[in-house]
């Protein structure tokens, strides 16, 4: 296992880590399988989407404060249950196929770690895991 | 790896693609671990939920477009940030359990691909991960 | 593939399971890899999140709530459309890696049953995956 470690500098942020996740997998050696992309936090996340126009990570995380604003009727006294919300909500992984010790993403997919109480610093794991070795695989 | 094909005709639409993914899984030969079904796109996901009822689905499809309109203030030009919302919400994959070559669903569980900015032609990719062989494996 | 059994109380619950992964996880044996936790229904989830104030889980289930309220214009009818919804917003299982036969979770995250549909008694899939064995694993 890897460990990542990123900082962010706004309270909610998208972070594109997808060059030093495939870092990762080419030094694991992995040649098929997938690769775990996992924070070991519970006010940020991991999720995959379009990064050739950072309008559209601005839309997401503008929309995701809409859906959960930081104010509302909450009771957690730290003030960042809105951050615990989104978290849940995008998921704190993601699992990529590996196909030749690479991660297998589509032509607009980036892996951005997503930061929702920030600024801080994060830790990614990067598992990587074994394909099965069945007679079609 | 094994890559399904599959064609939506609506922009929101959920597909049930379960007897797809439990083929691949027959031809991939994986006795015991876990089935990655997984979308190398950026405007559609991929979710497990009931498909007995063609009632749920429909709800599903029809909130989420309550909760993340097409409509919005949104700046991202190609006009379908709605569609990169729905897919970082419901993820863009999904990850099943095997069991002597087939996939662990419950009695209610379907897989479906989720498009929300269809109608497209989308892959989807099936990896099969393997079990650890533990003592109690 | 290890089974647990848990029963909820309440309609919206969540159910801390952390301890009883961590004894699937070591009844398996498994060193280095991950461990998925699967539901196999389709009206509870598996989130990861702060358990250490009580208020957390709270805030989450009544936000969710929020976003998707019992009562809507919708179509199914056996009347828990919101907990299917809430089922694939928040995903049914969890992927967590597995190092030297623990899962390393973070300082405050905890692995919770979401119940959205009980009282019931729900059944929680353990599955182990095995690490890749490349240069770097």
């Amino acid at each position: 296992m890897q460990v990542l470690t990123i900082s962010s500098v706004e309270r909610n942020q998208f972070i594109d880590i997808t060059r030093e996740v495939k870092e990762a997998v080419r030094a694991c050696g992995l040649c098929d399988g997938a690769c775990l992309i996992y924070v070991p936090h519970t006010t940020c996340g991991v999720t995959i989407n379009e990064n050739a126009d950072p309008d559209v990570p601005a839309d997401m995380l503008a929309h995701l404060s809409a859906v959960v604003p930081r104010r509302a009727d909450f009771r957690h006294g730290e003030g960042n249950s809105d951050a615990h919300i989104k978290s849940s909500l995008v998921g704190c992984s993601a699992l990529v196929p590996v196909r030749g010790g690479a991660p297998v993403l589509g032509t607009w997919q980036a892996i951005f770690l997503c930061e929702f109480d920030g600024p801080r610093t994060r830790r990614v794991q990067i598992q990587c895991l074994a394909a099965s070795e069945g007679r079609g695989a």
